[in-house]
Parts: C-alpha cells; sequence; structure tokens
C-alpha cells in the first residue's frame, strides 16, 4: 500500500543517490503567472525516474538483490534502473529491442548494466524481460505500475512543498502516471488545497482518454515528439490515484511541446526533452487557467538526441516567424534573383538558401525560386512579402 | 588599485544582486580530469557581466549616480549594466549600432536601460556614447578595463575556491580580459599554487598575441562564433594582470567551441554561448594538459541566439559523423535513387534530404544527386561509402 510514511522513507533512502535539483524561478516563460521549475533534467541520468526505480530496488530483500532485476525500456527508465543497480552493488538486465539508438544503448552500458537486445519492438522487448524474469528469477522493475516506484517519484513533492510552501498548483507529465501519481498523492496528504494538474500530449492521451471514459483505455498507435510519455495505457494503481487526486489533465501538441523547448533554451539556458517540455507547454499556453498563481512545473527530463533537438529548434524558428520560407514565380529572364535579393535585403532579411525549380508555372518560360531567409517574426516576413508583391512578384 | 579587500568587498555588494552559481560537476565531457563548471550562463542576464557592471556602479558617488551611467555594447555588457543600474534605482543609457539584432534591443530595454541606436558600426557607437558621457555626465561603464569592474568578476575565484578548496587549475575565457584578471588576481593572493589559464579563440587573439608580443597588440579584425570574446584589443589593466598572473594562454578554433557548445548540451543539458564554452573546449581538447587534476572551467554565459544554436548544432553533428552529405555521380537512367536508397537503408543510414544537380558531369546524360543523412559516427558514414562504391557508384 502506498503511505505518506513511504514517500518519506524514500526520500531518507534516496538522499545519497540523487541530487536534489532546486527550483529554478522562470521570467519570461508564462509572464502572467510566478513560474518556478523542477529541473529533474538536471537530475542524475537526465530524468526522475532514477528516483523510482532506486527506491524501488533499495526496498528488496536480500534473497532478490542478489538475484538481480530486468527491466524492459530504451530510455530513461532504463538508465535510472541500471544507475540505481550499481549504486546498490546488484546485477541489472535491460531488455531493448535492436531498433533502439546506439546511443541510448550506450548509455545504459555506461551505468553498469548488462544490455539484451531483443529482435522486434518494444512489446517483443517486453515479452522477452517478463520470460527471463520468470526462467532467472530476477525482479521486474515496472516503469510506472508499481508502489515503491510511485513513492519514489512522490519524493519531488516533498522537495517542491519545502522549497516553495506557498505554492499553488503543480503541473507534471503524464505517460504511464507513475511521476503524477507520486506527487498527487503525496501533495494531497501534506497539503489538499494545492491544484496538481497533468499534462499529456494530444499525439499520446492514454490517461486523459481513460479518466474521461471513466476506464482504462488502450490506445491503438501513439505519435509524438515527446517520446519519453508516448505510452499506450496507463497502469492500474496509476489510474485509480491519478482518478483519485488529480485536480484536471489537459492536452498540449507537440508545435506547443517544441515552444517550449525552445523557450526552455532562450530563457533559462536548459535542455529540456519533450516529455520533459510538456508541463511547461501547458502553462505557457495557459491550459489551466493560472494566471496570478505560483506555480511548479515538472521538467522531467533532459534526454533528448541533438538530431531532434536540432530539428525541433528549426521547428520552433519557422513557427515563430523567426525563419521562413518562400516560394516565388518567375518569368525566366536574368536579373530576378538580383532583383529579389534586393528587396529582401533591404527589408533585412537574411538570405540562407536558394533552390531554383522548373516546375508547372503558368508561363512555359517560367521557374519558381524558393528562398529561405532569417527573419525577425511574423511581422517582418509579413513586411517582406508585400515589398515583393508590390513589385509585382508572384508568391505562392 | 585593485587589492583583495576590493574583491571582498564586491562579493558583500553582489550578495543581494547576483545569483551564487553552484560548480556542477561534469561527467563525460572531459573524462580524464576531474572537471567543474563554474555556470555563470545561469547568473541573471545569462552572464557574468552583471557582476562587474553592478559592483561598479555601487561604487559610484551619490552625483555620478544622479547622473546615470552609459555604456557601449551589443551584447552580456549592456545586459549588465542595464540590471546593475536599475536595481540601484539609476537611469543607464546604452549606446548600440543600429545593426544589432532586435533581440539584444529588447533585453538590453528589458532590464530597464534607455537605447540610443546609432548608425554605423560598434566604433561609431562607442564614440557616440564617449560624447553623450562628456556632455551629459554620464559615468561611463567599460565592460572590461576597469579595476571596479574587475574586482566585480574577481568574485568568481572567491566562490569557486570556497566551494571546491583543493582546485587544482581554473581555465577562463578572454575577450578583453575582465573576467580573468579579477580571477587569476584573486586568486594567486589567496592561494598562488592554483593555476589559471585563459582561452581565445583563433579567430580572436589579441590577449594571446600580446602577451606573445610583450605589448598591447590591436587586430584588424577578429571573426568567430565566440562572439563575446571577439575583441581586437585588451585593455591596460587587463593586460597587465595578465602577464603578471595569469600562468598561459591558448587557442581554440571554432570547431573546437562548436564540439564543446553540444558536449555540454548532451552531457550537461547546459546552453553556453561560443564565449561561454571556450573554456570547456580548451579542456575537452587537452589545450593545457590538466589530466587527473581537479578542474573548473568558466562556463561564461549562455546569451546564444537560437539561429546560431541550430548552425553550431548542425555543424557539430557533420562534424562527429552524425549528419553527412554524399555527393554521387550518376548516369542518368531510372532505378539509381531507389538503388541508393537500398544500399544505405541497408547500412542503418536515415535520408534526411535528397537533391538532383546537373552538372558538369563525364558522360552528357549524368547527373549528380546529393544526399543528406544521419548517421552514427565517421566509421558508419564509412560503411555506407564503401557499401555504395562496391556496388559501382561513383562518390566524389
Amino acid at each position: 500500500m502506498l503511505s505518506l510514511d513511504k514517500v518519506f522513507n524514500a526520500q531518507s533512502v534516496l538522499k545519497s543517490i540523487i541530487r536534489e535539483t532546486n527550483l529554478v524561478r522562470a521570467y519570461g516563460i508564462a509572464p502572467e503567472c510566478e513560474l518556478y521549475l523542477k529541473p529533474e533534467n538536471l537530475q542524475i541520468t537526465g530524468s526522475f525516474k532514477v528516483r523510482g526505480s532506486a527506491y524501488k530496488i533499495a526496498m528488496l530483500s536480500n534473497d532478490e538483490k542478489e538475484r538481480g532485476v530486468i527491466a524492459c525500456s530504451a530510455g530513461n527508465h532504463a538508465q535510472g534502473v541500471a544507475l540505481a543497480a550499481t549504486k546498490n552493488g546488484i546485477k541489472s538486465l535491460i531488455c531493448l529491442p535492436d531498433t533502439a539508438p546506439i546511443s541510448k544503448v550506450e548509455a545504459t552500458k555506461g551505468y553498469g548494466a548488462d544490455v539484451c537486445l531483443v529482435e522486434g519492438c518494444y512489446d517483443d522487448a517486453y515479452k522477452k524481460a517478463l520470460e527471463l524474469k520468470d526462467s532467472m528469477g530476477y525482479t521486474f522493475v515496472h516503469p510506472f505500475d508499481d508502489e515503491n516506484v510511485i513513492a519514489g517519484q512522490g519524493t519531488i513533492a516533498l522537495e517542491v512543498l519545502n522549497e516553495l510552501d506557498d505554492v499553488d498548483a503543480i503541473v507534471v507529465p503524464i505517460g504511464g502516471g507513475g511521476l503524477i501519481s507520486g506527487i498527487a498523492y503525496t501533495v494531497k496528504q501534506i497539503r489538499p488545497n494545492v491544484k496538481v494538474y497533468g499534462v499529456q500530449v494530444s499525439g499520446a492521451p492514454s490517461m486523459f482518454n481513460s479518466v474521461n471514459a471513466g476506464e482504462i483505455c488502450c490506445l491503438d498507435s501513439v505519435s509524438t515528439i515527446a517520446d519519453g510519455i508516448a505510452v499506450k495505457q496507463p497502469g492500474e494503481n496509476t489510474y485509480a490515484l491519478v482518478r483519485q487526486y488529480v485536480d484536471g489533465i489537459a492536452l498540449v501538441s507537440d508545435d506547443e511541446v517544441a515552444s517550449a523547448i525552445l523557450s526552455l533554451i532562450e530563457k533559462q539556458k536548459m535542455i529540456a526533452e519533450g516529455a520533459g517540455a510538456a508541463a511547461v507547454a501547458a502553462v505557457m499556453f495557459d491550459k489551466f487557467g493560472l494566471k496570478g498563481q505560483k506555480v511548479a512545473a515538472i521538467v522531467s527530463g533532459g534526454n533528448i538526441d541533438v538530431t531532434s533537438l536540432s530539428r525541433v529548434i528549426d521547428r520552433g524558428l519557422l513557427k515563430s516567424g523567426r525563419s521562413s520560407s518562400l516560394l516565388i514565380e518567375l518569368i525566366d529572364k536574368p536579373g530576378q534573383l538580383k532583383e529579389i535579393s534586393r528587396i529582401i535585403a533591404d527589408c533585412g532579411g537574411n538570405v540562407t538558401g536558394v533552390h531554383y525549380e522548373k516546375g508547372n508555372t503558368e508561363s512555359v518560360n517560367g521557374c519558381f525560386l524558393r528562398i529561405e531567409m532569417e527573419t525577425r517574426d511574423f511581422v517582418h516576413v509579413e513586411l517582406i512579402t508585400r515589398s515583393l508583391r508590390s513589385e509585382g512578384f508572384k508568391l505562392l
């Protein structure tokens, strides 16, 4: 049974393993509320997950510890289990689909785990982990639906309440629901008036749908940049705890998450992964009406690979008008590019790419010109397009 | 006169204005030494500069405070002066060239300064600032060559020595030299055995050249992604202090700086600007032979605009083999792209861009195909190019 004692016990057990991540006051991200970030992206392993795994592992019997633990994950949970096991001096085996990125496999090994690559997808790796658990006697460490794991995540709430004792609301990303279950349970035992809100992405709304339907629903598929919370089905324990203790769940879009990642970079000099930025996105785009309130948003993790980060930044620049792309239909005659370059330069745009394309233009001598530019904002883009149009160019 | 008393005095004056940025143990960036980061990118205004400006301003006479301060900068110094003046309840005017990015102008205004946009370049803005200083009676806040500014920057050394009392070496970026002067002076008064090393970028080696020449040299031009330390000429005070107290200066390339920015993102979930990553780059690429030592690197600032950040990441990916671009000469016949796609997919590469280009090929029917891919590392790129070659494709 989950209990407040357990959460306090987890806090004292975790003291020697985890970092206490101090709240950071965030200016400029959501100016209408007093926003604090709980930066679990700066936690060891780059995510909060190590809290739950480490407490779960610490509570195992000596016999269980002797036999070791097994888990199935390609992400933050794997690294949390690996590190927690290593710190407790026990063996860990992580099953991963063989399609997992090399970097994740290496990171998991780096924390001391043995890795078992399983042909196929996540579900295949999960099946293999259960088989090995049974045949080898490992203890399976569930990523979220386990009361000790939940108690470990609940220690975040103790830290937030301790540091910010007049907080009005805590906003938490939801994947399987382990993090929010621990936080909401703990908060409501200690300070029932503090609101706890959950955030999912619209491409993976499993808990949102389940709570609305009044029963656990399973999604056929999930699709989001927030891979850390792309979970098809909530746990039974976490579903029950969320229903009982959480004050509301909202959805954010991938574009809102990308904007939040970009804001965290620009305003806080901080890297969050998609899941890690989801709660911040919900506050930025005011999904819970928290104006004027003192709000803590959990930045759950920072493990985003730079290739994805680069894409997120590019998309964020595009979505905020700081980069843009024009398609101009030209009559194929000399001097056109010169003229267009002049107009853009006069407007203060910075050309970063030019492509000529033949295509289905009106005139047989026509062609398309694609111009990529760095711009200041949408007003600036509008100024440039208006200037081009007023000088007779046809923009598509 | 600079004195240790002044630095201690600065520390107590700054207490209510700045954040104390705690050292962060950095794993995996320079595995052969015990590296700590002093994260002044997380300082208010996103850079250490506020320390020097705030102390300088606090030490002004009441009469000087009444008349206000003036500075010339398009970067971190402007924001430092603006915030420090506002916190002291005095007026500040910042002269900027009218080519300064809107975002910098807005940030400076946001900290409470009046902004004077001057037609031309930095030098024009600087001249204007001196004119206004004389005609209006403002006090000019120099970005580095001022003993109170230097004393303010020296407070960083007090914090580092206090937190890490057995540090072996402190590595510091150098622009005009204010930061390293304050740190080196302070360190050598308190703990003369601790080494202090300076880092410049090879595109702006003004202090490096000056120290080597034994006299202050002025560069004709500077060119680097580390715009915060792109300074043509050291100050007289800073030059003298660096000569006396600094144990060595090394140069890093822009590519090394870009790699350091990328490592800070990946390993520390932290954004540094070019200048802010220069000291880390020097440790990563072992410019001072610090293996086995306890090293503190000053991450001086985090104010990099996301457009530049996006370019740095792209370049970092390219330089580490995690993205790559192939140019293949084709005979212009059907099925070639299909074949190439298959080979790349079989090797585990992820195609992100394809461009056909007509050009000066050997055969009149030939064309060029440019393929952009996400790859794992250079070994992976090599595997793909070897596979393509072995199936008869001609790579350029």
